[in-house]
């Protein structure tokens, strides 16, 4: 439930309190795609602790997270009219739980249903119980990560690299790191890497690692069951790597920007009811899940001119974040991170800091998941929503032509963004999603934190003379090359649920000079047309947006226009394309081979989440949307989800040391014949100096 | 010089009065790349109209500019230190003038020297004179478009067309559009095509147009010189066109963001004396010019660490805007703007609306130009500054790995937003440059404004059974596919005059197993490594950014940071990366045929400035970007010249008519190994609630 975390004046505290009787009733109504609640938590541990389905112990819970409805009860839930939603609102969805627990070397999926009692009750009964037989294992959980790390300071052969390093045991961290699958034979077991740093005088113990040593654990029986340390490289000094405040020397004597903030007058223009906003012309519910943060749902825009409310995205996500290392040695080759279900991007979203992470108009949303013995954990302020005034122009015109007089007509723009942070280790993941007035929204990646370095006896470039496989960015510290790709779970539900992936490809034509062949007798040589190509199936449905001009457009064949265009929404993207470059027979690119293009279209199925599978720890790349996209499916007036894969390669420079100023890139999904015309013609003009009249803000 | 748009109390008032004796001093000390100011334009007109090496008349301006002085002595006025800074200060540099002026049926360039005589008084004389004897015609006048749309209305054939379709002529406007070349032979005659169009109960007349007919004018002679009605087609409603409030319809029922404004409690951050604009660690000097618009000019910016202020840019502007249509029609074919050259971006910039097109905290500058009589013009509020504060985050940091506690850095982004919108005609173009404390330059172009659309039959899309050229935006209306190119020139001085142009070529590579040609005995299988290429000539520099995966870097390769790495910018491709796809021996392709690679990097030569060459209007291609850069000059450790040019297919859809949603694309300049650590990492923290302490602002 979201949050105001300004102080209230004592009317208005009063008004809402009396507010706040009227709408438990209501607000006691939750939605069926409403997160686990932490009754609904406890209440399904209790039921897997006592179901005689799993017997061993201990049992771990690495996923406890909402099982949603199946998609056509959710939609005429949330959409039906009439009758049915009468009918469904009477009796509330069934909800479920899916659980992915570890017991006795295995890894259990359990199926449950959920029943609220009341807002702080509730109880759960197993469905179905099913041991996972293939590749792969769950999302480690913080727990076995903060346990591990606790080994080494212990573990003799690794007390004696210390010394042998002069670095005081008291000083070192370790951290756990996924071993990732590299062909091996034989039954897997449930290992992890760990690596140590130095933090010493540094908060920054990414920037001091003890390179060389490499460090395995077995994460079931919680033992260190491998060692080696292969070669000593000088610990980079601390000095200089800090970024805290206070500790990165004197403080900025510069000039710099001016303190703002953005004051809203009349308060907010967005409403929260329960996980549900509303705003402007747009409505969505918002979610959060352990593996993927943020869960943007039934996102519909109000069509002013039409008087109705239409769809467009049923449920997005982010599926998977892929960060390949680019140094093949034996501590770095196997650093091919999948970090939304090897480590959880919503375990590892954070506070955000109002006033910092999120402007001073923010309102936030809490996120609770399980922990590892399943109880329910609170996490505070993980996702912000706040209304953006970056001084833009949502459109514009001045008008010259006529003799007598300049037309100008300028309207402001102000769009609302929801925003969450994940902080996996030492990257800093801004996930934005920004909905404009427009109907389009815009996704926005960021990248800062922390680069994952190698010690390395070097102290100066030209001291290199074999690849370095990375820049060297302070003495003793390279910054290896490596690659980011943000997977995007995008059911898009274009006016509807059927919808058909269309290739509007620019393609250059000489002029014929015949009017029957599109040309003209006229001096011009060419021009480029349309050709229009409808996705059939699957291998339609991938492609690399650098490799042709096109308009890629998500339709909707059973609508059109009053002209008669089908309407749609189309994906223009914003920077950051690159696509993978690693041998397809390479064992990381087998885990993600969805990263050579940018764009897939699937037909919607509703365990097709996770971009690498299921089980992503140690996925070989049997399952996942590579494989699941290789049955060739037909996607043409189907339920359609779009993957999208933001890619940036990584070389390293200075400037991202000690910490990396962001890095942005993204997409838009912009309506496309989906409105009679711009849906903002209408808009109000901005008062004269932008604001309203009875504000006395005036600087 | 810049202006307080808001109102002031007595008190600063006062203050104000007091201060601005003591600066007339100051600031009437002019920078030397100071737009010619109204009384030296007037000097110059005087000069011109005296001289009798032009004595045809009526002579008629069609371009007066600052002739900047030569770059050496600008480097030195500004950058040099010690004798040479106080030898430039005490005798100012030279001011030189450009005319190209139109006289006797002849094109004439003069060359002047202009003195200043105070602040509101200056002499010019003519330091040369020549004739163009090459092809192509200058930038037309605002005077001489309105004169030639007044013809047609007593034209009698023109009488008789819009008779037959049934329009008043009353409600008729038309307007100009230069003819492009098509190869014709012979002495080309100064001429342009008009179009017209229908008013009448709409402003937005571009929706009307009075299709199938084909006007020529020649604008010496300022006669209609040709004719041809070749096919009448429905002018489209006016119904449904129009975009001034109060004229849309209905206002806007449905719910809309909240008022909203950016107060700044300690007032603005940025610094304006005369044309140099001061913010945070950055200063460049904000010039205006009739072809180019803003011109931004040694940029600098403070490096804390070094204690010393570092070069970026020496001057940066708008080079050309390159708009091809796509329908080989009679009336269409022809449709190929060069709007910098043809138009002029400063002389088609009109005033920007305070609280709209910027926000209420900016600041703006006027821009002067010379009418076509040589007179000067004011054109109040070309160009605003303004800190936006968009919420967004400049670096951040949140470590989870210490066990006992969680740290959490933010330091909240606030940047210089400097802008400028053009409306040359039918659409609108606003230009950004927004500066971060990061060191990187963002540069944006949003599109808005409005369509040309084509009249036609159809009032529905299945009537359409032949390419159309364009999409049906309404009944009787084909919006006609185009492209927009924006180039940018962007003379680069990073950390110096003399830069290198490199390429950090993504290039995979297997793993060899051998640590002797960068492998080692691991499983992985591939990695990518980088391939530096510096550019010798300039065939090395032309890019095509979407053929390959590589950084480009723009290096000083006489300035190393201390660890090796050579100092740079690199620059950063953020959408809108579309090339062309005409033919390249299509005429308007030979025109611009800069447009099929986005990156050209040139060696300085002053008057290498505009893309298409000095003279637009119907230039052939033989003069230009394409024209300089075949001569392969050498680029290695010269002074350098990037030519950005950002491209966007434009497939129209419904959303666009009548007035479109601002669709943006951009690029960075961002800093790579010139910093020898994040610039921004002693960035002072965020107060509590993001703003000051003082501040009454708490919602």
């Amino acid at each position: 439930m979201a949050r105001l975390p300004l102080p209230l004046p004592a009317m208005l505290l009063l008004l809402l309190a009396v507010l706040s009787v009227a709408a438990a009733a209501a607000t006691s109504r939750p939605h069926p795609l409403d997160p686990l609640s932490p009754a609904e938590i406890t209440a399904v541990r209790a039921a897997v602790l006592a179901s005689p389905l799993v017997p061993a112990r201990p049992l771990a819970f690495h996923y406890v997270g909402l099982d949603e409805p199946d998609k056509p009860d959710v939609l005429a839930y949330a959409y039906g009219g009439g009758t049915a939603r009468r009918r469904a609102r009477r009796r509330p969805l069934q909800r479920r739980a899916l659980v992915i627990a570890r017991a006795g070397g295995q890894s259990h999926e359990l199926r449950l249903e959920v029943a609220r009692n009341g807002s702080s009750s509730a109880t759960a009964t197993v469905l179905s119980h099913a041991v996972h037989r293939g590749a792969g294992f769950p999302t480690l959980t913080l727990e076995e990560q903060f346990a591990a790390v606790a080994l080494p300071p212990a573990y003799p052969p690794f007390v004696d690299s210390v010394r042998r390093r002069g670095v005081d045991m008291a000083d070192v961290l370790c951290a756990v790191f996924p071993v990732g699958w590299f062909g091996d034979a034989g039954a897997p077991r449930r290992v992890a890497k760990m690596l140590c740093f130095v933090a010493g005088a540094t908060a920054n113990f990414y920037a001091r690692p003890i390179e060389g040593v490499t460090m395995v654990v077995d994460l079931d029986r919680m033992a260190i069951v491998g060692y080696r340390d292969r070669v000593s490289y000088p610990v980079p000094k601390a000095e200089g790597t800090d970024y805290r405040a206070g500790k990165t020397g004197p403080p900025l004597a510069g000039p710099q920007p001016a303190p703002g903030v953005v004051v809203q007058p009349e308060g907010r223009g967005f409403h929260i009811d329960g996980n549900i906003v509303r705003w402007a012309n747009w409505e969505f519910h918002v979610g959060f899940d352990m593996r993927a943060g943020t869960v943007i749902s039934l996102a519909s825009v109000h069509d002013a001119d039409a008087g109705t409310r239409r769809r467009v995205l049923y449920r997005g996500f982010v599926s998977e974040v892929f960060v390949p290392y680019m140094d093949p040695v034996e501590e770095w080759y196997y650093r091919t991170f999948l970090d939304a279900g090897e480590y959880g991007l919503g375990l590892w979203a954070f506070p955000l800091q109002p006033g910092a992470d999120c402007p001073a108009n923010a309102a936030y949303f809490d996120g609770f998941y399980a922990g590892q013995d399943g109880k329910p954990v609170s996490g505070e302020n993980r996702i912000c929503v706040f209304e953006r005034y970056a001084g833009d122009i949502a459109w514009r015109h001045t008008e010259a032509g006529f003799p007598d007089r300049l037309i100008t007509e300028v309207r402001p723009d102000v769009t609302l963004v929801v925003r969450m942070v994940v902080s996996p280790g030492n990257y800093d993941y801004i996930l934005d999603w920004e909905f404009k007035t427009s109907g389009s929204i815009k996704f926005v990646v960021s990248l800062t934190g922390l680069l994952e370095v190698k010690g390395t006896p070097f102290t100066h470039a030209d001291e290199i003379t074999a690849d370095a496989h990375g820049t060297l960015v302070s003495e003793n510290t390279l910054a290896i090359y490596h690659d980011h790709y943000v997977t995007y779970h995008l059911d898009l539900d274009v006016d509807g649920t059927n919808n058909s992936f269309v290739k509007n490809v620019i393609t250059t034509r000489r002029n014929t000079g015949d009017p029957a062949t599109g040309g003209a007798d006229t001096p011009r040589r060419s021009y480029w047309t349309v050709r229009r190509e409808v996705a059939e199936t699957e291998a339609d449905g991938q492609v690399d947006v650098d490799a042709g001009p096109a308009d890629l457009v998500f339709v909707n064949p059973g609508k059109k226009t009053r002209l008669g265009n089908e309407v749609g929404y189309r994906l223009i993207p914003a920077g950051a394309t690159a696509a993978s470059v690693l041998a397809d027979d390479d064992y990381p690119q087998r885990r993600a081979s969805y990263t050579k293009k940018q764009v897939r279209v699937t037909p919607y199925s509703k365990p097709e989440k996770w971009a690498p599978g299921l089980y992503a720890d140690q996925s070989t790349g049997d399952d996942g949307l590579a494989a699941w996209s290789g049955r060739n499916r037909g996607i043409r007036d189907e339920d359609l989800v779009l993957w999208y894969t933001l890619g940036l390669h990584h070389i390293p420079y200075q400037e991202d040391f000690p910490v990396m100023p962001t890095l942005s890139g993204g997409f838009e999904l912009r309506p496309s014949n989906f409105f009679e015309r711009n849906p903002i013609l209408r808009a109000r003009p901005a008062s004269t100096h932008g604001h309203s009249a009875n504000c006395s803000c005036d600087a």
